[in-house]
């Protein structure tokens, strides 16, 4: 079973991608969420793919919205209701996700 | 350019896929809607990426949302701002997609 995020591992996992990663809180919801725009339809999708194998391989997988080249993700964990460490990895993944196709 | 349904191609090619089909209107919006529920994610991905292939190819593309085992589909058509015969042939092979994984 995933837990929600301590306050320590808030400020030391959370935060950065706050500050700096572009990631934003859900409103009304212990979740996070970022907007990736590509250059067309086939790199938006590729990278979806690649996130879609890392997370069936950790079993943690987002909930994401697709138009065109225009990827929006929302991240949280189902078990606990809330943020756990398995968000704050899977985010670092999807970020390096898109800078190999951005 | 795609035009916009006429009223005998709304009979003819829209008319089936709301009566039988599943699909149905999207309110406020000339667009249409489906969700499918497979058994997990990869079923899920497998499906979105069937339909991205036939999508790209068509250089026609969804409007979609997924979380694991479940994907919300609209269709409509930007170029002419409503469906069009884009839309009712995508819903076809959407359906065929569908339809070997489920």
């Amino acid at each position: 079973m995933a837990a929600r995020l301590s306050d320590g591992e808030r400020t030391q996992l959370l935060a950065p991608l706050l500050a700096d990663g572009g990631w934003a809180l859900v409103t009304g919801r212990d979740a996070i969420k970022k907007s990736f725009v590509f250059g067309d339809f086939g790199c938006a999708f590729a990278f979806m793919t690649a996130v879609a194998l890392r997370a069936e391989a950790m079993n943690h997988h987002p909930e994401w919205f697709n138009v065109y080249n225009r990827v929006d993700i929302t991240l949280s964990t189902h078990d606990c209701g809330g943020l756990s460490t398995r968000d704050t990895a899977l985010a670092a993944h999807i970020d390096q996700a898109a800078a190999r196709l951005l």
